[in-house]
């Protein structure tokens, strides 16, 4: 598969954007006219450039209202096609997007826009270039791909043909199916773009929400795989309007587009390879297959020392057991059933308390790191010492750690061996796993770390919504195996918000108990994070809880939720730096995270903030 | 008119809401309830802060979910209803918003509504409280305000009436003319929102997308007037969820949301007015009327001393004559034909030069500052020697200052003659005057500095749009004069941006010969930005322009647009700190703004801080 971008996809200068789609190792790029426009470079030095980045020049994009105009119009229009030939000739580009008019045609019939594209047609050939027409899904009289098929098959012009765009197709509820009808050698060229659901009109939704594949919410896989059975083997190029792209280091975008192509790819070879069809199998190196991860290895918890005798003494009133120090790093261990937190304090500039690490269980770490390196995730080295467990990782968009461990026997991975106390077996384990994490993400790369969890971890996003905190809305998106047994919780917060709250990451333990595990905690001086009255005669309100129950709950800080499926009882400790610690109990179904009460324990979080004097 | 806020428009605890609230003037709160459910304080301790702070608490808000559902679920709602009726009782609230269901409603019979709704106002009742009925855009059997009122004249009971929000009946395109046959004791509550023009469902532009009155695009003067014509003489209060408001120092929205209840106020008096309906005038203090300025009457730039030079220079090379310094103060000016230049270097800590102050023509100087007094805008002192013309300034939301000048003889001001060389009479004047000024708003203020044109400065919101900068979307919004003598041009940078263009400052001086100007500059050797070949090219395949008149441009490096009313020729100098100058000239009736050449400006921009290797 050859792989291209447009240039529209990225920040900065026309060269800089050339640099950033090579270096990411993309085949080739489409130039955005409005970037030549305003690019200090001749045509000449662009092809120059191109050349010697080793990109091929794809597609000049795009030209507008051309076809279906009043006759005046035409000559124009043809003065001016004539123009941007002759600049592709130097510019070494041999193909141009033509979109649907939507703003000058003047009929809807088809005979009339046939009769002029052929007209673009002849002269196109002349110029020894050829033209990709492309339904735009807010045409004026051509919004559906069918429908610029029909008229493509009427100009019937070796220079007309062509340009796909999944944005167009799928925003539209168009069946893509019928991409298999049309002829490979009449499609000029292919863009990908995903988008996330949204309901506004399609311009908008187009100019500024697409995303790329992965990210958002479009089958590109079934649409790839129409593409695929129709034999066309050309490029496969990104164009991708999104305001945030536009404002962030191209060479970090240039690389999440390149990891949601490989992505995508595998996801279409997949299917390919589920109907037996070999033959159209894309000419790529395969991305290692890797099923979702069973559960988390492991959470790494950084501190310096001044800061880790809080974390200790948190994870103790919690319930976990001191499985002892490592033998030869200055790590150590606390383990409660499954749940098992590694505190490091080797870096004496961590400062306060962060989630610094991730551990997976997965079937086969090899393969797990192979396919992230695959995704362009760059690997994390770690200094282990002869006959440790090899543990591979990566790091993820937000600068954290991900590690890939094998399921040891009885669940235990064979590294807590490593610890001088080893795993703990109390009889009085109450927490029996992690729940879920929740880590903050910068409004930057927010998007790149829903596809790193969709591409290298194999999550699925779950629908997101909004959390209304003291200081502004947190974005939080959900992304979990199918059986939820690793489930993370990524949370957008309003850029520059200075509110610690919004930005903490926090560990949600399983409970299966959480009235007795906030008891012993309670007993053991843990800092609860204070409810109010006004919460818990809401709940009442709500609920109509029996009172001995919620007379507990109140007592002991619970927060509770109830679905149709089950009920929900949780606590959080007092923030220790950016992290705090969570005990869930889910009863019965229950599938959520307490949504409604978030923006209550954002508000006692700002609270304490406040009464603490800090910023 | 009563006054009063929505927690919900602003940020932070319920407290930190109130006292913000009262700071701002208002009389009344509507207490949003996750705000209390939040918050530490009981029922009593927020009755108390209210009174002590002298604000009443105006509704409780909202209750959903009520009527037309199963007989199971009423006996429920009925529960979750007296609960809230014994909260309000404790809060000293006597009315509750009810929104229509738009979730567990079964029928959409209204005779069950209507039934129990009569239900719920009998337990009101017994609680001494009432209960305001509202018509949610997207409510599921109900979304009309009209309907709603059928069903409140069914439901015949006292402590049942409505809420009417400007949101839901004009998002919905609802003709609020019916207000005024809905009897006045029957309307409880009115909310207040604008919002932009969107097309997108109803309740994200809801949620998200609703601003103050004078923000957004409602006619909302029109739907006032309809509710004083109909005898309503309780709160208008504003209820807007704004992702913005919900991040911004809550005691800054508070002030902006005052602004606009008293600009609404004055439209809506003035629609009263002219129907000379006296008697149901609103019982506040009339806002002074003001017609638009009349034009510029100077623009102020601070440079420290280092930096004046630069500044001098290139006015003189636009063809600007020194005028001289003032008499007292170390500060000179500029002028060319009505174009007036202040160089205030009076401040040693003002670093690069930048746009401190923007001076307007007005026919009564007074009674502008007046009126911006009234409208809370904070007034700017300025020293002035015995003699020296009153200039009356306010502080502007992006922190420059506005001063209302008069208007002089043969359109001169009298002020001009404190400057020791008066203003000149070149007879080669070029340039006659400001054309407009472009002014970058961050994002915590933007919608606030539309409604300070909107309010202070008597200027209309044109239609805005997004032009492309290499590191992101600005959104460009220009508030104009009908006549179009004033333009200011609000540039919302993307937050964040660390490139400089995009958060410059640019004053355009309207030349009758932009050529003529260029090629004067020129020769006395002006720093143009430099525009590539790529542009003209693409000029010439757009316009079909005179080859000669090509070469023109392309030689002074003159940019071009046209439109169906005219032509635009422009060009622009380089950076000096953050505020470079445009000279601008508008041939026939050309309206715009060169908005196709603005990408290429800002590119060409963006390519000299890459040369210069600033950041």
């Amino acid at each position: 598969m050859k792989t291209s971008i447009a240039t529209v996809c990225l920040s900065g200068s026309l060269e800089e954007k050339l640099r950033a789609s090579a270096a990411a190792g993309f085949d080739g790029v489409e130039i955005f006219e409005p970037d030549f426009v305003a690019s200090p470079l001749s045509p000449e030095l662009v092809a120059e450039l191109a050349r010697d980045l080793g990109l091929t020049l794809d597609l000049y994009q795009p030209f507008r209202d051309f076809e279906g105009v009043a006759q005046g119009r035409l000559r124009q229009n043809l003065r001016r096609a004539e123009a941007k030939f002759e600049l592709m000739n130097r510019l070494d580009i041999d193909t141009m997007l033509l979109c649907s008019n939507v703003g000058t045609a003047v009929s809807a019939d088809d005979a009339l826009a046939v009769d002029q594209l052929r007209q673009l047609g002849d002269l196109a050939a002349l110029h020894g270039v050829r033209v990709a027409y492309e339904a735009l899904a807010w045409g004026r009289f051509v919004s559906d791909y069918e429908h610029a098929a029909r008229i493509v098959r009427a100009v019937d012009h070796p220079a007309v043909g062509h340009c796909l765009d999944s944005f167009h197709i799928l925003s539209r509820g168009w069946d893509p199916a019928a991409i298999e009808t049309i002829p490979a050698d009449k499609i000029f060229f292919v863009q990908m773009a995903d988008a996330p659901r949204l309901t506004m009109d399609l311009l908008s939704w187009s100019r500024h929400h697409r995303v790329f594949p992965g990210e958002g919410a479009f089958d590109l896989a079934d649409f790839m795989g129409h593409l695929l059975r129709s034999g066309y083997d050309g490029p496969v190029s990104l164009e991708i309007f999104n305001d945030t792209f536009r404002r962030t280091d191209p060479h970090r975008t240039a690389l999440d587009a390149m990891r949601s192509l490989e992505w995508l790819q595998e996801l279409a070879s997949q299917s390919l390879d589920r109907e037996g069809r070999e033959g159209v199998r894309m000419a790529v190196a395969p991305l290692p297959d890797m099923p979702p991860p069973l559960g988390f290895n492991f959470v790494e918890v950084r501190a310096d020392e001044n800061q880790r005798e809080r974390v200790r003494t948190t994870l103790y009133q919690l319930g976990f057991d001191d499985a002892g120090t490592h033998h030869s790093k200055p790590v150590e261990l606390w383990s409660q059933g499954g749940a098992r937190v590694i505190i490091n304090s080797g870096d004496a500039t961590a400062g306060a308390p962060a989630v610094a690490a991730l551990g997976f269980d997965v079937a086969d770490p090899e393969l797990a790191a192979s396919r992230a390196a695959t995704l362009l995730a760059p690997a994390v080295p770690r200094e282990r010492g002869a006959g440790d467990e090899v543990l591979l990782g990566v790091r993820a968009p937000d600068s954290s750690e991900v590690f890939f461990g094998r399921v040891g026997s009885g669940g235990v991975p064979a590294w807590v061996a490593e610890f001088s106390a080893g795993t703990s077996a109390s009889a009085d384990a109450l927490v029996t796993r992690v729940d879920h994490v929740n880590l903050a993400q910068s409004w930057e790369y927010f998007d790149a770390a829903v596809l790193f969890c969709t591409s290298v971890l194999a999550l699925d996003p779950q629908p997101s919504l909004d959390v209304a905190a003291p200081t502004g809305l947190v974005r939080s998106q959900v992304m979990s195996t199918p059986d939820c047994v690793v489930r993370l919780v990524l949370n957008l917060a309003p850029a520059e918000s200075v509110e610690t709250a919004v930005r903490a990451q926090h560990v949600a333990f399983a409970s299966n108990d959480a009235v007795a595990t906030a008891r012993r905690a309670r007993e053991r001086g843990l800092g609860f994070l204070p409810i109010g009255d006004n919460y818990y005669d809401d709940l009442d309100a709500r609920f109509d809880l029996e009172p001995a129950f919620l007379d507990e709950l109140r007592e002991l800080q619970l927060m509770y939720d109830r679905d149709d499926r089950g009920e929900f009882l949780h606590f959080y400790t007092e923030s220790l730096g950016s992290v705090f610690f969570e005990i869930v109990e889910r009863r019965g179904g229950y599938a959520g995270y307490g949504a409604a009460n978030a923006p209550v324990r954002l508000a006692a979080q700002h609270d304490r903030r406040l009464l603490a004097g800090a910023s």
